[in-house]
């Protein structure tokens, strides 16, 4: 395949778009990117006209766009690509898949969950590369995942399988966004988290203001905000109930990861998002609970890893749809 | 493909042969078929001199046998089909495939855990026709399952996907048969249900002596052991704990037939075995259990179903890894 790959990435906070190289050696190679805020509130064509625009402004200069793959916020129709992000009330049903194909006409249009275009980019080029059977993760506001099993992406019947999010680790446990009582994604999700340990008389920012070192002598400190970041901030500078949250996401999550290991005979987990970036502190007790619930000898071999790609992920797995349609798009 | 399958199912408690049709119209039909009681404490060669014996009893007609599939207790080093059925430790390691392949050289052997091949059984000739992403579960002495997700038998890496009974339901609960704690096994088990009810007062066989039109009249009844199925019978005749039993397990299943729902974004979840026999007793509480546990959309229209297959279903599951490879065996 010669020519470029358009790749979108859909989100509550910002869209991005790129142009990813489809020749032998470079493919799957960023080569251009343009990124801009997702206007709040706008209304459905609003919404079409951001990324339309943004699509003009990357293809300023000639290109041969031989396909388009885009990652969105969920849930969506799919394979047909009609989108309601949660986040984005400005689109219900919104034939996103169809309006591309209009601008695009003869290229394959594929559109995916946003989550799974993340495990994609991780099980294609990030720390999932040479795994058959992986889970990747994404631990922020909310707790999603794609599933590769025997080498393939997995669809379900909705295109909804790697809802991670929704394993229950705690039953009778707190309430979640999606109605149920004790998701994994209700007690470990960032701002669920922060409420958590607010609850019980967390101060965000005291612990990194009164670290050795800082004190009085600093004359300035940034307003912390109660944010699964600050948490995991004042996790590391010692903070006793950011810790236990740290613990209580940690373990949660290894719950979660124990039924997906012994449900899937999985290989590897990888994880990413916000929350992911308090290493050891989050990965130390999810591997101690993966432990405790993976006691067969086939669930022993599996291992949970730090997600490798940085922002550039959602687009390379949107790319991905489509230069790997082999692996990643349904035959 | 003309001539017959031999298909192959072994257990703890018994041994079962069958020829199975594969031409066009008949394919799937089972033939003719022999059982035997399982050799107790039999070593590795008086349990392959039993299996061998009973596939001379079978192929006293001629017969053309284009392949041999297996099913067989777990676990095994997969594709190998070297087993260790946890029930016969005459087998360890013990290299079934090969010897199967020696005594039927040059057709295909395809050994695959037993619980496996019954969820394939059901998904290719059971409750699960039609289905493309479906758990195929057995609630027995073990709580086991297959998945077929995309319309393929997943494997996952070592064979082992489906192992649906060590999804936690009750952190911090019994310990299971496996080491961890809270498993779905280690609850809704028979032997861990009657074992519960037991120790809550289960008188067994008390309920179904003393049930109305019976009472006195009766002159004798066999005496009643404490298992799964003499608790499924006492709930039928109104017995108030095996009734609890029967809600405990049922809760607990729905909690891991949700996990898998989420996670694989399934359609169909099938369930065998013994204490599938409950009926509604079991279905209620399973079926109320998982709906409040599948909130989103897409998880809501997977519906719970009896498996549809009597006693030779391990049999027509085995033939499957032959008949239909195409689905239930890698390419």
């Amino acid at each position: 395949m010669s020519g470029s790959v358009l790749a979108v990435d859909i989100g509550g906070t910002k869209f991005a778009v790129a142009l990813v190289g489809s020749e032998a050696g470079g493919e799957g190679e960023v080569l251009r990117t343009r990124r801009t805020a997702t206007p709040p509130g706008g209304d459905a064509q609003t919404l079409w006209r951001t990324l339309d625009s943004l699509i003009d402004a990357l293809l300023t200069e000639p290109a041969e766009v031989v396909g388009v793959g885009v990652g969105c916020g969920g849930p969506m129709n799919w394979p047909e690509g009609e989108v309601s992000p949660i986040n984005m009330p400005g689109w219900r049903d919104f034939p996103l898949r169809a309006r591309l194909a209009e601008r695009f006409p003869g290229v394959p249009v594929h559109v995916h969950n946003d989550a799974v275009c993340l495990a994609v980019a991780e099980h294609w080029r990030g720390a999932g590369r040479g795994s058959a059977n992986m889970l990747g993760m994404v631990v922020s506001t909310g707790v999603g995942g794609g599933l590769v099993l025997d080498g393939r992406l997995i669809n379900g019947g909705s295109g909804n399988a790697g809802h991670v999010g929704h394993v229950v680790v705690e039953p009778g446990g707190p309430v979640c966004g999606c109605g149920a009582r004790g998701c994994l994604e209700a007690v470990a999700r960032g701002p669920a988290l922060a409420a958590w340990a607010l609850g019980r008389g967390w101060q965000p920012g005291a612990a990194v203001r009164e670290a050795p070192g800082q004190g009085e002598a600093v004359p300035y400190v940034e307003a912390a905000t109660a944010s699964g970041r600050q948490l995991a901030l004042d996790a590391a500078a010692g903070d006793r109930l950011a810790l236990a949250a740290m613990e209580r996401a940690g373990r949660a999550l290894g719950l979660a990861v124990a039924a997906a290991v012994n449900l899937c005979d999985l290989d590897l987990v990888t994880v990413g998002g916000g929350l992911s970036q308090a290493g050891r502190l989050l990965f130390d007790p999810l591997e101690a609970a993966l432990g405790e619930h993976t006691r067969m000898g086939f669930a022993r071999r599996a291992r949970v890893v730090p997600a490798a790609l940085g922002q550039d992920a959602g687009l390379v797995g949107a790319a991905a749809l489509i230069l790997a349609a082999s692996h990643y798009w349904p035959r």
